[in-house]
């Protein structure tokens, strides 16, 4: 009896004392979504973002901000952790409403990880389209985040699209209505590896390198940036993607998808 | 009496298990004050911050530093988290003391938080000055510290002074005389909407405005400098505090003041 | 026997819930070594390190890096935490192997710590050269964290060559053939305190000065670039560590190098 006594108040307290740790898994995979009563409030997603609107954007703080004239309504999409997924899901938020990228700025972020996080602005004759713009991004968000593979050593990230648009042509110099990828490795040395992989898997054109001391803010990767035909691109990508979680796996547990893999 | 057996178990279990977090919470909060017995050494503070003097600091690393020949003493504040609070805790020491700021660098840092730790260098002529300033201004960070609101997506900071003095001059441009006020928001996405409502609630002066691509080093924040009437002045700052604390609270728990709010 | 009773359930849960903790601990002093099958995998090490080879790198990325058209081996060591400890292995690396530095990046990283990881390129013109500078550098670096000494709230780094080689004279400087050491404090409070001692200490000369705003990626460090007599730069060494580790155990827990001090 007394065995199974112990043996019961074993479990009770494993389960009393895991239990806080639960609640914080549970809570750190959920997007939260809270509401504040603003109108300038849209909404929050993934990877510590939020999505704004101002209808009619203060004179003097419009010019401190250096946007162009033309826009009084602006859509604001910020995050914590992420600038590819970001960038890619405002290229689809452009692609399907009245507004134009104004701003892509790049903090060195990831709340202590090795990359950027994101400030992005739309501009828009109308607050509705701003609006819209940072609705539609948010929700691509899910999407965009699918590629994006982490352990506590490092990440990676894969971007595609089958026809680039504004936004994608603002952050990396994408030829607009062409298909376009980014491939990126942290810690950096991953980062050059799988670029070389990538290139030698398909027929693509190299758009752009990024490493940290130059083109990215002083984060601990190495961004390709690739365009082509549609099945190079993804072909290139997929080689790029095989490799680099096998090697970014090596520094610690395997690497996961954030969501959903789309590519 | 089993059970009651158990619930008894239970208890004197969950204290203990308790204990160890309790115990880092209280580590947290209190601000540690250890000493070391060296004469350069002049005190900590919150923030991960420490005051240093030099007396006479050596010509070869003088002149590598790029200090102003004038001074042979210097005091040295630096913190892993905060350079608002600590540049506004500056400029009190510098209207206190006989010293001058005579440099202000702003790491990226916050130990993995979106914002910046802080290096401010006093010359002096005389080692008390120097040490003074430094005492002056670590004592001064308790105020500072707060109206700056944090939870773990990011963080809000406000700063008001009805004098700006040499610090704030040299960090921010504000004009000497006059009351002088910063908005910080983070992520950057919530820095902007903040400053375009601070600017809307009252009649100011936008002096600057910074951002993850300017202004910062590459910190995930937009800061707006305003100057002007004073009562104007903190009427922004109120505004933008009441709509920052809101949007900040959507994206985690209700952001808490990491001291006691003065503004 | 109910107190007996209580107290070995006591024991058995402590020892339970303890048990994370202790492997946590044991995982995070172990640098994991996993193999991934790919040739152009070297190994990994401690920092988060990682050394790869790519035997001919594609023509496109080759540009892309802007790397010399001499050599179409390289080899690559990338890290999250640490630079210093990455170079001066890098150093010993380039003096054993026929290859070349060329190229050397600082990510601000460390993982939410005060400074940077590293992406360190070697060149060679035969595969079996990349690889072994690789393998050497992952070895010293055992040796080169010893003089790493860190707590919460910053670290301190000290290295140490009787005969600088072109990784030092490439990142730092450094006249090839001479002693050479670099004294690091974060936060850069600390670093220019110890600068200071360095140089009183002993007859040295001082090659450079990093702080937040130059020369570091907007780290929270100061570092001190010194050469010298080999006496005079270990003494300048010795004594800046002696102060740095009273003053930044005045900020958290006793400072303890990471692996072995060489110094």
């Amino acid at each position: 009896m007394k065995d199974q006594l112990i043996e019961k108040i074993m479990e009770e307290v494993m389960k009393k004392v895991d239990q806080p740790k639960a609640e914080a898994k549970a809570e750190e995979c959920k997007p939260q979504q809270k509401f504040c009563g603003l109108t300038e409030f849209v909404g929050t997603a993934i990877g510590d973002t939020i999505g704004l609107v101002i209808a009619n954007v203060d004179s003097q703080v419009h010019e401190a901000m250096g946007l162009d004239k033309k826009y009084r309504s602006i859509g604001i999409l910020g995050a914590r952790t992420g600038a590819g997924p970001h960038i890619f899901a405002a290229d689809e938020a452009v692609k399907a409403t009245n507004t134009e990228i104004i701003k892509i700025e790049l903090p060195r972020d990831t709340k202590g990880g090795a990359g950027h996080g994101s400030l992005i602005i739309f501009g828009a004759e109308d607050v509705s389209d701003a609006k819209r713009a940072v609705e539609v991004a948010l929700k691509e968000l899910d999407r965009t985040f699918g590629d994006v593979y982490a352990n506590d050593a490092g990440h990676l990230e894969f971007q595609y699209t089958a026809r680039a648009s504004y936004a994608c042509n603002k952050a990396f110099n994408a030829p607009i209505g062409k298909a376009f990828g980014i491939i990126v490795g942290a810690p950096a040395a991953i980062g050059v590896l799988i670029a070389d992989t990538a290139v030698k898997a398909a027929n693509v054109d190299v758009i752009g390198y990024a490493s940290p001391a130059g083109g990215t803010s002083f984060s601990n990767e190495v961004i390709l940036f690739i365009s082509g035909d549609s099945g190079a691109v993804r072909q290139a990508i997929i080689a790029a993607r095989e490799v680099g979680v096998k090697l970014l796996g090596t520094m610690g547990e395997e690497p996961k998808p954030v969501t959903v893999p789309y590519i």
